[in-house]
């Protein structure tokens, strides 16, 4: 783990990094000192580490709820070089938006693609930030909406570390078989009037989560309209589950 | 409006009322000294204005938020006589549930018939308790599940003065006009196994609430198995459109 800058302001330091030639950032409260619960932020397709919903989110986690945060540039995304297989499928993917058709599938192949690649960076971005003093191996949550949720749900599966998930914006296609293994407790957010995903099927995701502890949460509006209350109900689950 | 009644106990004084001869319960902090936000509780089938469920939510309420908490026994509940006419629907109600019919029409004719006197008794008794100097024409909210929403969807329709309220556990049947008139914010609950209301019609009447800002909050269980960090959730709703 490489750090490559460092700068606060607001009460939050970021810092810059690397890990294996990917890039990360980690958000902590300016004053940090000692061990603190730590959330991994999922961003959004053809988003990136420092997307402002990202940045927004983090901070909140980090001044009201004195967590650290890391967020990572998925593969293929942010300062990462595309290969051609991605260009490829993406390329596929907005064809068919193009024609109207259903897409589903598509992003699913899309997450599918990106998981395989993005669920081992993040267990080794796991455990290179659990290994700094101002961090420590306490509770560990993730957040993630769309496609942040699509590479997120595999995560929140494989990874027993794990403690608390919030994801949302999705839906079933493609994410039944892991959906079925996630048993962390789960916040999960839908769009009552999401113009990406049909209601039934993010219904239809909250569903197959097979965690005994999960809670849905859906508000009007479309994809991208998620109220900003929902950082604040998201900061209150995980406070309730960190203990 | 007469007082019975005063108590305190864990912070929370307790009065017992009478108006117009519906018996009534008002909670306040025991420190209480001028206005603060009223929430008026509305109780379920067959139980009656000091329910646990009511008592334990009206607690929350008074110690966390500072509000003041008001409930009534509903028509035909708890320490008021029961006419005819409402024996014979209940036990026509009993009947279909014993046959193992869908009840949901005799559950909304019911509501009906209990909501056209608990509405009117429900104004006036928002109208002398904030006659009161620690309670005051503040804010109002209203909080009611199962037959409190049933009650409760019509209150809010027709009562201007709740700028908040809590529903849910109960399916559109009956209610699609009154809830086509809830304009006021609207936190929705729905049991994901509810064994009394099919899911698709609890959904449907979060779908016919024509309020702008309306959030459903689904958690796994049956009926009577919401869980309590929902009376949490509920507070922040509450004093989060208080102002």
């Amino acid at each position: 783990m490489r750090f490559i800058s460092q700068t606060s302001s607001d009460g939050v330091t970021e810092q810059l990094f690397t890990l294996d030639e990917v890039p990360g950032v980690l958000w902590t409260p300016e004053d940090a000192a000692g061990a603190r619960p730590l959330i991994l932020m999922g961003h959004g397709g053809g988003q990136h580490k420092k997307a402002p919903g990202i940045v927004a989110g983090a901070h909140r986690f980090v001044t009201e709820g004195g967590f650290a945060v890391v967020a990572l540039d998925a593969p293929n995304h942010g300062d990462r070089p595309k290969t051609e297989e991605f260009t490829r499928i993406v390329a596929e993917l907005r064809a068919g938006m193009v024609a109207g058709e259903d897409v589903a599938a598509r992003l699913a192949t899309m997450h599918e693609f990106l998981a395989e690649q993005a669920v081992p960076e993040w267990q080794a971005a796991l455990t290179a930030v659990q290994a700094l003093d101002l961090v420590g191996a306490g509770p560990v949550g993730y957040w993630g909406m769309s496609m942040g949720c699509g590479l997120g749900v595999p995560f929140t599966a494989a990874e027993p570390r794990v403690r608390a998930a919030v994801l949302g914006l999705l839906g079933l296609d493609g994410l039944a078989e892991a959906a079925a293994q996630v048993t962390a407790p789960v916040q999960f957010l839908l769009q009552w009037d999401d113009d990406r995903v049909p209601r039934a099927e993010g219904l239809a995701l909250f569903d197959a989560l097979a965690s005994a502890d999960k809670t849905l949460h859906a508000n009007p509006g479309k994809h991208g309209e998620v109220p900003e209350f929902e950082t604040g109900s998201a900061l209150q689950f995980f406070a309730r589950h960190f203990g």
